[in-house]
């Protein structure tokens, strides 16, 4: 049983938008994901995502508002629900989610990591 | 859909050993708790429990060893391993864990909070 240190997870790579796993529990993954700019309008069908602001901010596009998260603080996006996560500066966050999750949803593109490293 | 502030969060209890939920999300749930001095022997028979430092250090006893956790560092305690967290000075921690999760395991006692209070 080996414990994680988020800071030097993050320290492992500086790539965009491609979640790295680093922890399996109960069929759920912890992953940490650096990210700048305006991702893809998506939805995931069957999983609710959990989004825990590490460092710097981000703010969560929905198609009627948006929610903006600091440090320390976390949204949870339900299923079903579309969303599009922007960051004018890079920011790390903390993914809680199924193992099934694809980062990009119900779309598939460009930024679609179908398989992701470990940590 | 509201975010959820940490620091905000945790400001509202003092009470000790007695996880607040904070978070429900594919049959989990995010809770806090803080916590100062020795828990009780215990294991879960089902669930993995992943217990993320925010504020603080303890250290998860386990039968033959034990890990030390800093803040900004996190355990995963599989299914069926015995342990036992203790903390010399109060410390406050994230969980991660199935819904169905009881905070002292395979036992009860005065320590067990059957039904957890959410914030």
């Amino acid at each position: 049983m080996r414990k994680v240190n988020l800071q030097e997870k993050f320290a492992l790579f500086s790539e965009h938008w491609s979640p790295k796993i680093v922890g399996d529990l109960n069929g759920q993954q912890v992953k940490l994901v650096k990210f700048q700019g305006s991702f893809v309008w998506h939805h995931h069908d069957d999983e609710d995502e959990l989004f825990l602001v590490i460092q710097g901010r981000f703010r969560m596009e929905f198609r009627d508002h948006s929610v903006a998260l600091e440090e320390g603080e976390f949204l949870i996006v339900p299923r079903g629900v579309e969303h599009r996560p922007v960051a004018d500066d890079e920011v790390w966050v903390l993914l809680f989610e199924p193992a099934t999750t694809l980062n990009t949803g119900n779309t598939t593109g460009e930024l679609t990591v179908a398989t992701l490293d470990r940590l």
